[in-house]
């Protein structure tokens, strides 16, 4: 089961430049020993009169990978791993290779053969090694466990426990951006889910911090049509997720066919009366167009589908006009052209 | 020749979210008006003791671009344009793309038809027109002159005067992030030159506030060997540059055969007893891996030239180990792969 960090928490006051370093208090390690490339604190843009984005795209790496990674890796370094390790659909491997690199450590990473060339000149540009393996990144992962450098310390997704916690820096600064308070809903596009779970905990944090009361934003995943173990685990009741057969998406991020913390998804969605929408894949590259062309913000097909999202919770209902929502825009386009 | 924006100059305090917006007193127009992806205030990262890199690549659309377009944009809507068109080498047509959809203004771009695809596919997201022409950025500027749509407002390097005032930004937050001082020397990249002609600005406006003397970090024009007109300018003592002929590198970004701030340039290195820099073809690409395999940042073949110069620099003596030395990094590697 997926490791938790627990914090004896006292209420502080977010300080320092723009990164997620203002949140050094609810982090594992001092801003001092962290293997940083100022990452987070990215823009919440917004789109209309109660719809914002945040646009993860402008963190090192061009992805919200950064955030996970930066921890995971000043804790690694810290705690004396000597090499890293782990499984991508993409862009985790690319911010492994950088805050390796940053490290000083030696990185090994394993892809799904048929992820796009950038993702993977990317890791080589950082100097990783890289591994084409068939399949989805769950055969990657397998691939990895089998064949991997042995003394490498494993940082896949909740294997170890910090990668959760850059991430729920996203919830923080959702609070500090919104001027101590939180949207109604927010839209999140769901591969392995652990921006979701983080921004979860964070929302969990502040309350026993006395920043916030009981209430939450109630919390959406989305998936592809083509891999969307989340939302049929949320749709049939289910405590855990199934693995997903033959996951197909070119929404690379989403396309995580067994999601080690799925169920911890499902209980935040339905705990914080969220939901779960598959979009049609023939949606998400339009999506992120017609956004792209709205705002200027270069939109990922995972954002595409947060996007598309939006729309269909709109049209059934469930978000209403007055809704503050926000919609994670997960990465940059660039490395999908 | 080109215009220059002056202002009536009282000294402020920089304030406000971490964007180029901070320095609104020295801009041409509010941050209330502008058309804005919260560019700028992007990282200063040490590479070590005494050398950092200013990491452009953090903008929208990944490159120092976003700078001059935000401030180009903003001011061509607010003057009433009704359509934006420009020449490019590359990343400045994605950043106008960006900035023209976020504005809502159609845009028209036209490139040297081997620009790698996805600077091409950039515009095309945004929705831009995208113009595909023989040669280089000068042959662009012909082709965008003789078919350009009639209507459109040229936001051309230097043809109007707020880019330069975008991209001055990058001289306010070097001082700002050197706890109100400035570095000794900067290296940076050098096609059209707007970013060096803006910082020599930003530091003339500064010393009129009283922020600083007469004292002025030494400049430093990097070029690539296939296409050098300012460093053949400076060498030769000319006051103006020449075209180059046949201008070739895959540095696209410096391969700017007639610069028309070229002469400005020249002053700027000049005055501040600053230089320029031929480097290798063969270097760039290389030193733009070693750079990023030390540090963890995404650094583009510009960028890789202006690290080579620094290697070029220390060993002729030029540089010296006490100097604090700022290397510019213009943009992300990811649109060269």
């Amino acid at each position: 089961m997926p490791l938790r960090v627990d914090y004896d928490l006292h209420g502080f006051t977010p300080e320092g430049p723009p990164t997620l370093w203002r949140y050094a208090p609810v982090l594992p390690i001092d801003a001092a020993h962290a293997v940083t490339l100022a990452e987070g604190f990215t823009p919440l843009l917004r789109v209309e009169e109660r719809v914002w984005v945040k646009d993860e795209a402008r963190n090192p790496t061009g992805s919200f990978k950064a955030r996970g990674m930066a921890l995971a890796v000043s804790m690694a370094k810290a705690l004396g791993a000597r090499a890293l390790a782990a499984p991508s659909a993409g862009n985790a491997a690319g911010a492994l290779a950088a805050y390796g690199a940053a490290a000083g450590l030696p990185v090994t990473v394993a892809m799904p053969e048929d992820t796009p060339r950038p993702f993977v000149e990317e890791c080589r540009h950082y100097g990783a090694s890289v591994h084409l393996v068939p399949g989805s990144i769950a055969d990657a992962g397998k691939w990895l466990k089998a064949n991997g450098p042995a003394g490498a310390f494993d940082v896949s997704t909740l294997k170890e426990p910090y990668r959760v916690e850059g991430k729920k820096t996203m919830g923080y600064e959702l609070f500090e951006q919104f001027d101590r308070s939180l949207p109604d809903a927010i839209v999140y596009p769901t591969g392995g889910g652990t921006g979701l779970v983080g921004m979860w905990k964070a929302f969990d944090e502040m309350q026993a911090m006395g920043w916030i009361g009981k209430e939450r934003p109630r919390l959406v995943s989305v998936q592809a049509e083509g891999c969307a173990p989340v939302v049929k685990g949320f749709a049939s009741g289910a405590e855990k997720t199934e693995p997903w057969p033959a996951p197909r998406t070119e929404a690379y991020g989403l396309r995580v066919p067994s999601p080690i913390g799925g169920f911890i998804c499902l209980r935040a969605l339905r705990e914080t009366r969220g939901t779960a929408v598959a979009v049609a894949e023939a949606s998400i590259v339009p999506a992120a167009q017609e956004l792209s062309r709205r705002t200027g913000i270069d939109v990922c097909p995972e954002g595409g589908a947060a996007w598309a999202a939006v729309g269909m919770l709109r049209e059934s209902g469930w978000l209403a006009r007055g809704d503050r929502v926000v919609v994670f825009n997960t990465g940059t386009g660039l490395k999908y052209r």
